[in-house]
């Protein structure tokens, strides 16, 4: 991977993303290998938005390749309550890491940010834009069960405000894949989302109900539908309550079906589903660690930075 | 010691607590030994309450084995804020780490988490139930300044909130210790923790003074009485003032008195006490390194885990 | 240095300034040579404020010696709202650690918690008070772009609140350097500054405006002017306005001037200065890292301590 910031899984060719998932799979399989490798390395965790998972993995990560972090903290107790702002932030933190790991509200923040600092930066979610490590391990976790090639894929639940699906669905056009996406008429993909995906060829197909494609499907990816996106709760409930996932939904799937779910989950998955074979999401957020490991590495070993 | 978790202090055996004990003290004395043990592994640190000393003991005796640690952060800057429930937080986190230590705010919460991971998991406070490595720091600290052997210890304050001095009492019913509790009426053990300990076969004697077994004590352990349990100001005042120590109260004491307290404190204590030889909580908080030390270690390296 | 703990820049001699000034430059060339030096070593970070740039730059000098950082969180997740004294937390957290960093919002903490304390204590603000390790970065970035001998400094904005200033113009008086003072009259350096100054033989001139003695400057440094310390927000826009610098003000300068800031900055310094080489604020953060990365090392390899 010859890149010096990675900003949107949209920079990613096949090629790059082959090579970042081979690589985890390696490290994965065998941890000890990487243990000391970037021992004396410091990755800045700056995340002005709460985060668990990714900021955890992250910081797992990096431990986990012999380096080190430094946290930014929150917003609340940090300068930029003093009115600094963000490209003087991250020109300031630069200097004290490696590389750095950025989430903020705003989209493009990340992109804009990048131009000012000569460390590594990974986008860890810019507002409803881009965040490309999570795209790399839903690849990951979709090539470790069901393989890339010839195979089909369902995405279900929020798919108009869902930055993880959008940019999972881009990425999905570098392979032989089918894609359909399941959702109430209210919540289905951006205009914008659906032209890009033809224009790079992809195989699309929209459905409001998930009972006539469920059958086909060697994936299925399902997201969470936020109260907030509807007027009242009586409607949310019923929409909501069309597009949740129970063992029972899941007798007409294949037996190799794969659940995954970028995960926190409320109700959309129902906790019995648990238990089957399907479900995968914890082992997908998991993955976030080999993943991050292999990106990292790449971004820490390049060469070519100014 | 042969546990997946530690969830009580009642799980442990008195060889399980001396075989701590030991191992902690031989740490103390030599921490060198174990300044590599456990590199190249992580602990989680997952606190749903705040905490400074259990938090920051655990981080440092992690790292004193050569490990690392990652921080779920406050329960705000997490996803916990977007309805996800325990048993999903923790099992996410068990595929970061090597070993999680769990405090939160409902009793019952450790066991039930422990149900879902698989790597080790210790409870670090559940709301009114157990803080089992609290237990064995104290045990340590009585062992060091008293011996566990034929010994009196008192235990004072607020007997019927604190955690600390139920799961105290009852780990002491291993050993051949007296123990006289003094509170006031409206704080006494709970009828369920006397009777426990009675069917433990402990010699166990209550009070509302402490002037009349003082001087029998080898160990007086202070606890806090918080303002919160009384329904008006002016009667916590008279209470708590009955139960609070200074140089003169101790001058009925034994030479010998170890004087402990779980801390924070606040008027319990004065801080002239802090200057006599009786003073052993700032010790008390420091041996929780060592024990957590001892405590990771057998944890890390037992051999029976699923 | 022999220090036990570092409270105040007045501590510290010319001889003092130049060992940590010209060990920084060692390991800024060669950071390799202390890359394990403090394997196994603990610092503790205790911010009872808000920080971003000093915290950080304290937790990768200390990881970039080899050494661990545990964090003390933020009081409000801290025993501190228990009303917990802060003698009662450091002297907890002394057993955790082999080293203190702490900033408190009381002038005169540092000190106080100093009496308390048997490991190295770093003062990183007390209120008003001193923040040493500020003025020794900022000496290393003067000594590093214009000397430290026969210069003209002039420091500019809230001279009458910012420690930082206060700070360092005194450690300047070590130094064969000519002071020029650039404030509003009501924010002027207070009557017991100037008399410290005066006794220390300091050579030293207010100004109300730049203008007129910007030709003669080797360094200019700037601080924030803060909407807080005016009644009217009309007023506090038109004073800010007049100690603002942008590339047009500084076309009068020397062209060798060094721009100086201790960040976070606001309005003071027009972002097109950061292209011009006069520019060194992010620089003078940066070095942050390699100065405390000598002070602590200096302090943790001391051999007096108690």
């Amino acid at each position: 991977m010859r890149h010096d910031h990675l900003i949107s899984a949209a920079q990613l060719s096949r090629a790059d993303i082959e090579a970042v998932l081979d690589r985890a799979a390696e490290i994965d399989d065998d941890p000890a290998t990487v243990r000391e490798r970037h021992a004396g390395t410091v990755l800045a965790l700056c995340f002005f938005e709460p985060s668990t998972r990714t900021k955890m993995s992250f910081d797992t990560a990096m431990k986990r390749l012999g380096g080190e972090t430094i946290d930014m903290g929150s917003v609340e107790s940090s300068s930029v309550k003093k009115g600094e702002s963000l490209a003087d932030t991250v020109r300031v933190i630069e200097g004290y890491a490696d590389a750095m790991v950025l989430r903020h509200p705003s989209e493009g923040s990340a992109k804009m940010a990048s131009e000012f600092v000569g460390v590594p930066l990974v986008n860890a979610g810019d507002g409803a834009g881009q965040h490309p490590s999570q795209t790399l391990l839903d690849l990951y976790t979709i090539r470790e069960n069901a393989g890339l090639d010839d195979i089909t894929v369902g995405i279900m639940g929020d798919l108009k405000y869902g930055r993880t699906v959008h940019s999972l669905s881009m990425a999905l056009t570098n392979f032989d894949v089918r894609q359909h996406f399941v959702s109430p008429e209210s919540l289905r993909l951006p205009r914008s989302v659906r032209y890009d995906l033809h224009e790079a060829g992809a195989q699309v197909r929209e459905h409001e109900e998930l009972a006539g494609i469920l059958p086909e499907l060697d994936v299925l990816y399902v997201t969470r539908i936020q109260r907030e996106r509807f007027p009242d709760e009586r409607e949310y409930r019923e929409v909501a309550g069309e597009y949740q996932i129970d063992p029972e939904t899941l007798d007409e799937a294949k037996e190799s079906l794969t659940v995954m779910h970028p995960l926190p989950r409320v109700d959309e998955i129902d906790p019995a589903v648990d238990e089957t074979p399907h479900a995968q999401y914890f082992e997908q957020a998991h993955n976030g660690v080999p993943v991050r490991m292999a990106l990292l590495d790449a971004l820490l070993s390049g060469g070519e930075r100014r």
